[in-house]
């Protein structure tokens, strides 16, 4: 170590510190990011939601239902648990959280209830992809929906 | 005809007027939320190319990027084209519109760059799944993120 000078050895440390400071900042994005981006995550479902609906109600679309469903899959397994940190319970992100405090308090029923979503998307997208009729697929939208409603009912305030 | 009296007969027309009005309003989402949905969709899509990267620059982790490219992959082949229709070439969603007038003017061209989006996006699924090495994920994600900045330099102006 000594014949590495003094002023050499800080230089690389405080390297050192800057990358680990990155890494770390890199790690954690911001409340305000976390909070956009799952207040986006279920607006967009709310849009394929709505779309699977209108393909119900006026003449049954296989494949724009299928896309829909997927687009909801995915996200409902995406890993949505990990948009709802600590230190996230309140704050803005496109508008200020509507998630209750029960929720941070109550982790392991969030995600059991964020399992069932993602468990009766993904039987939606079978569902479809069988070929299945309507009223079929109206079945199985109707229990993903009763998803969305449970774990609202418990962990969404009213907008 | 002439057996059913006239008041019957116009509360018939009026009532099919009203449903058919509604069917209409559903099918028509209003400007602002297709604008509000489109934001949220890229923001979605933002997340998770940020879960990529983090993941690609910290040690791959297959699980994670899997799940970050399949919410990609089902979003940009969720048909977000009919998120663009004329009526919304101008309007705020969580904010502003940034799309360019000449995405309207170009849908040709806006189709083609949406579908080398939903193309490489979903050949980076099938390169993750296949348990391709973190080079190989990288190399694709590389594609993908090009699709991106495509349509932004044509279609996107600066925030």
């Amino acid at each position: 170590m000594t014949s590495i000078p003094r002023s050499l050895r800080l230089a690389v440390i405080a390297g050192a510190l800057v990358g680990a400071a990155a890494a770390i900042a890199q790690q954690a994005p911001k409340p305000e990011n976390l909070i956009k981006w799952r207040q986006s995550a279920f607006q967009v479902v709310a849009w394929n939601s709505g779309r699977i609906k209108s393909s119900l109600d006026s003449g049954y679309n296989k494949e724009q239902v299928l896309k829909a469903a997927t687009a909801i899959a995915a996200i409902a397994n995406s890993g949505l648990g990990s948009l709802f940190p600590a230190g996230t319970e309140t704050g803005k992100g496109w508008h200020d959280t509507t998630a209750k405090a029960e929720l941070f308090a109550n982790s392991a029923k969030f995600a059991e209830l964020g399992g069932d979503f993602g468990k009766e998307s993904g039987e939606l997208v079978r569902v479809v992809s069988s070929g299945a009729d309507a009223a079929a697929v109206k079945d199985q939208f109707g229990k993903l929906q009763k998803t969305c409603k449970s774990c609202h009912d418990e962990f969404r305030n009213a907008n």
